[in-house]
């Protein structure tokens, strides 16, 4: 909305200016009263009125005077107080917990990771603690919470309906167990639609309005953006690539029913693309217990290697191709553990799947690693948060 | 925007007046002055203005006294002038071409089908004069002609890239060739995101939010409507799931490319899924030259008939899983030459389908059957007119 001087009532008229003033701060931090005049159009009176306000509430502050001296003739400099407020972003795994604390401006001022112990929920809420200590923060300076987890998650409930990768997760109370740490919101979404707002936000594909990141590890999945935003599903199911079948006989049997009659036993199910490609798998083909080893000898130009690399890489490629040709992205990520496999693997990929798909997506690896779904955490928390700020 | 009787310039004001005025008569025409009044908010003699002005634009008229006395007492109603324009909406397939030409409230008020001829512009050009002939109309009567076509159309240009369907028409000059008929906007589009948009108007699925259509005939794609919106892809490319790959072995051979160095044999090739269960695959499995008799002996309960639906069902399913899975839709249209084949057909697919998803949507077959494409074209002439109202 433009900031207006006149036509309104002079309560919404403030609000207004106060947002504008605030978003010019923002994204200038530190500016001048003159800056915030020509960004947003206000007069004088105007502007110095909403940064009054906008410091009585803590949101912005002036630049003390020992730093003024430095960016030349002494004007007044007024800056974001990023530190009014904190968020969290945690991604729950199957073996660790990471819990990332960030300041308002998305800077992470702390971060904690555990092993996950045979309490889920209380790993949870130590990580969260001990990352909030380590920061000198408490539940009270949190302005929001979002909690990345396998699974595919019911957005209104926040209920985790399915989470194979985590044995005993599903239809645990997360969230209410969590509403204990903080009075703000506290959100839980799938991981892997976390790790693909972490790249768009600071990663591979910053900014892309079309983008699938692919998560390839024990589980594979992957995470949708479609016209900028995040999408879903109308079940919050979307991206479940891991149990597309690939790979049976035309005419080969029916799986047996995931849901239904065997939903209490769906926990230990996996995907048949999962089970054709995951990091078990690749262990299985070049004979070896170490994943990392096979691509550190492919990379090394290994024949034997080179062959289960390529392999692998075909059929990846295989999966990758039905999510494509349905999809038709303009930028793909692969990330999770097999992305440390790096270019060897990716250069794989990329001769398998060309053949197999009708557009020419640009295809990269995952640029923020194991931290893509602490940080997309993060990213979706702000977006919470911001709608604290006036 | 709500109307206003206050607080702007006078032009602007009419022109939001207007719009609202318009869009309560086409709501419920024919309507009177006190039920435009109730609808808009608008004092009467604002409303009676607007009338005046939409009167003289051709937009609405009174309802002739005859008609009158038929509605009970007489006061003086006001109809929406559907017959103020027409839009064209074509669907041109590999055998025949056809034209639907509706006026602006999307009353079907003629419709011509001609065989392709040799000349596949000619072809369409003389359809959609015919069709307006029928109804003796000339171009200048219409406001805009939606055409779909197999294919990959780019949106920015309407050039159609990539066509196995239809030999010859890849790279031909649709959109130049059409132009000449009407100086309104002719679009291109690809066929089945247009079936979607029919059936998602008047079809098996009205207003939904979250939709797929699969048209499974010669060719197999999918139409998909994302938060209320067709759903394209980065190229206009997604939904091709007849190239989909799930029935090769693991480490099955690569297919050649279809791109690049053989792009211009592509016309020729088919889909792996496509011909797997594409309807030629049926006639070899049943070992008959017509489908629809295969179809018509399973319903009357043939057990060979029933075990080829039933083993092409499950085929189907696999790649239609994939889909869900990736896309997890609320609901789901099976159209195209296939779904003719009815409940019994359905009923085998559901039964396949459901062990290899995690969701439930609805599963339905088409309403329009083959209007879908042309109904779909309508529509989107017809947002594409509604640009010209006030």
């Amino acid at each position: 909305m433009q900031p207006h001087e006149s036509a309104r009532g002079p309560h919404v008229l403030r609000q207004i200016n106060s947002r504008a003033v605030l978003r010019a701060i923002r994204e200038r931090s530190p500016a001048r009263v003159a800056d915030l005049m020509q960004a947003t159009g206000l007069s004088r009176p105007a502007v110095t009125r909403a940064v009054a306000e906008l410091r009585d509430a803590g949101l912005v502050a002036d630049v003390d005077e020992t730093a003024q001296v430095s960016m030349g003739r002494p004007a007044q400099w007024i800056r974001f107080r990023a530190e009014a407020g904190y968020v969290v972003g945690v991604d729950v795994g199957s073996h660790k917990v990471v819990a990332m604390v960030a300041d308002l401006s998305g800077k992470v001022v702390a971060s904690r990771q555990m092993a996950t112990g045979e309490r889920l929920l209380q790993s949870v809420r130590d990580t969260i603690a001990e990352a909030l200590a380590k920061a000198d923060l408490t539940g009270d300076d949190v302005w929001a919470i979002v909690v990345g987890t396998p699974g595919i998650v019911e957005e209104s409930s926040g209920e985790v309906l399915l989470a194979p990768g985590i044995p005993g997760l599903a239809h645990l109370p997360v969230l209410d167990e969590l509403r204990t740490i903080t009075p703000s919101p506290v959100l839980i979404e799938n991981d892997i639609n976390l790790a693909v707002l972490g790249e768009r936000w600071c990663g591979a594909a910053v900014g892309s309005d079309s983008l699938v990141f692919v998560h390839w590890g024990v589980r594979i999945g992957a995470g949708i953006i479609i016209d900028g935003k995040p999408y879903r599903g109308a079940n919050g199911a979307a991206g479940e690539i891991g149990f597309v079948d690939v790979f049976s006989t035309p005419d080969g049997p029916d799986p047996e029913p995931l849901l239904g009659a065997r939903a209490a036993n769906a926990v230990s199910e996996k995907g048949a693309f999962e089970h054709a490609v995951g990091s078990q798998t690749i262990a299985e083909l070049a004979d070896a217990e170490d994943v990392a080893a096979v691509f550190a000898a492919a990379t090394d130009g290994d024949p034997a290697a080179l062959e289960v690399v390529d392999r692998i890489a075909a059929r990846f490629a295989r999966g990758l191709a039905a999510l494509l040709l349905i999809l038709d992205p303009r930028e793909v990520i692969i990330g999770g553990g097999l992305s440390r496999a790096g270019e060897t693997l990716l250069a794989a990929i990329d001769r398998h799947l060309r053949p197999r798909i009708l557009t020419s997506p640009r295809l990269v690896l995952s640029d923020l690693g194991s931290d893509a779904v602490a940080l997309g955490a993060v990213r979706r928390a702000l977006d919470h948060a911001e709608q604290r700020l006036p």
